[in-house]
């Protein structure tokens, strides 16, 4: 019997979300789409899925944070990672012309990565909805002529809907990194990249020793990210990703050091690297 | 005759915005209230008003990313900080009862600032506005009596709403770090802290480096935060904050120094640090 496993989203079906699981999963996938991301974490903690697929970081909007402290609170591993090429169109129901478009539905960071488009269209009116494809699930549905939905051409096919216009976007180096995450920790045979948390007490210079463990090991650093604690206003967490595999001697002997330092510490994962929009080290 | 300083704020008057620039210009100000922050930057590079005060951190939810975009690309300069309590307040229409309230609006964080308030009282349904001191002036000015508003103390004074309850967020060590900025750079005599943005090349161990110009002079670090450069996937910009005066021997040399890593340096200011809730270095 072939297991085909189940996998959270947040979004309705057709999202780039989904494209995303397809990606990270190769083959046959359930997807359980909800609404927000608490519900997303809370399925996969509760192992009701196998794992959930969540956007971390995009190329021009920077991480999603609310994702690193839901990911953090529910101790989930990162297994694998992919950087998603996003492609916004302009969808319609079918039969609809251009002109009788007054109002463009979509997630608000998809409308505010379309600037130009509304620039050029000034008679458009732009409405937030929570979710993109869920957006072209509304239009299509309702059979609003009057409206137009920004989304994948995933959701286009989905809900069969017309992609009028492609890559409205205003900068096209527009790429989501997701992770699939799961409650166990699974490493792959070739994983290359390895994202930890840590805090320390802040003391002069602390951060720089923190950075020194891998420097001076020759670790190459991707990201580094900073979320407030709680209760300890203007001290932080520092989110990492580096170069290099946690069962190597090298990378054991940089996080036994860092620990000297840090007053907490945590692996999030140990995965392979999406080679195909790869970061430089730094 | 007296100069009375006009400043731009985001959202309507009785704000946390109006609190923070009252500390920051004490004495008499104008405030010029703007819908959204882009044209509160706009009018203040316009020189259309004098200064304009801008959140830029929470202790708890984090840097407010946009406002650290929007200053850089105006080019603005810092020439105050302030870090204020925030003190969240169920606001009504004088006369309401408890019992009659249905929904309660504010702007989303200071709504998830209080989850705790909402879980204890499961009947309230909750509404997102774009503003804490907006959804007073509205529940006041439509007599909305199934309404409460959520935010500070001087909204329900401005709009002459009645505080039902007070402090109701979930943590009370919530601050909000606020920017007085100007087009003309202008720093006090007792300027301690320094803040500036810098990019690099990636190349492997470039950020410790850029660190290293800090901690080998014993400058204390107090904040670092990264924000994607756009067209340059996975590639950042970093926003630092050191405890230093521009005008040092000390922090010459180390902004010397950081050039010689750097391929874009700008300070953003050097101002007082506000030491009623300071950092400590890192």
């Amino acid at each position: 019997m072939i297991n085909i496993p189940t996998v959270a989203i947040q979004g309705e079906r057709g999202s780039y979300g989904e494209e995303a699981a397809a990606l990270l999963l190769k083959g046959n996938i359930h997807i359980h789409s909800c609404e927000h991301f608490k519900e997303v974490f809370q399925l996969t903690v509760n192992k009701e899925v196998h794992y959930c697929v969540v956007p971390i970081e995009n190329s021009l909007s920077g991480s999603i944070h609310k994702n690193y402290d839901l990911m953090l609170r529910h101790r989930l591993n990162i297994v694998r990672e992919t950087n998603l090429q996003i492609k916004h169109n302009l969808i319609i129901v079918p039969g609809t012309s251009f002109k009788e478009i007054k109002t463009v539905i979509s997630h608000p960071v998809a409308l505010d990565q379309c600037e130009k488009f509304f620039e050029r269209f000034p008679q458009l009116t732009k409405r937030s909805a929570y979710d993109t494809s869920g957006s072209v699930k509304w239009i299509t549905e309702q059979k609003l002529q009057d409206h137009a939905a920004i989304a994948g051409k995933q959701a286009a096919e989905y809900y069969g809907g017309e992609i009028l216009m492609t890559g409205i976007e205003d900068n096209e180096e527009n790429f989501t990194r997701f992770f699939l995450l799961s409650c166990d920790r699974e490493i792959d045979k070739d994983a290359g990249k390895t994202s930890i948390v840590f805090s320390f007490r802040n003391t002069p210079g602390a951060l720089f020793k923190c950075l020194g463990v891998f420097a001076l090991r020759d670790l190459d650093l991707t990201k580094i990210e900073s979320r407030p604690i709680h209760g300890r206003p203007w001290e932080y967490l520092f989110y990492l990703d580096f170069i290099g595999n946690i069962e190597e001697e090298k990378t054991q002997n940089a996080l036994n050091h860092l620990k000297e330092i840090a007053e907490f510490l945590e692996v999030l994962g140990c995965y392979s690297r999406d080679t195909t929009h790869p970061e430089k080290g730094m």
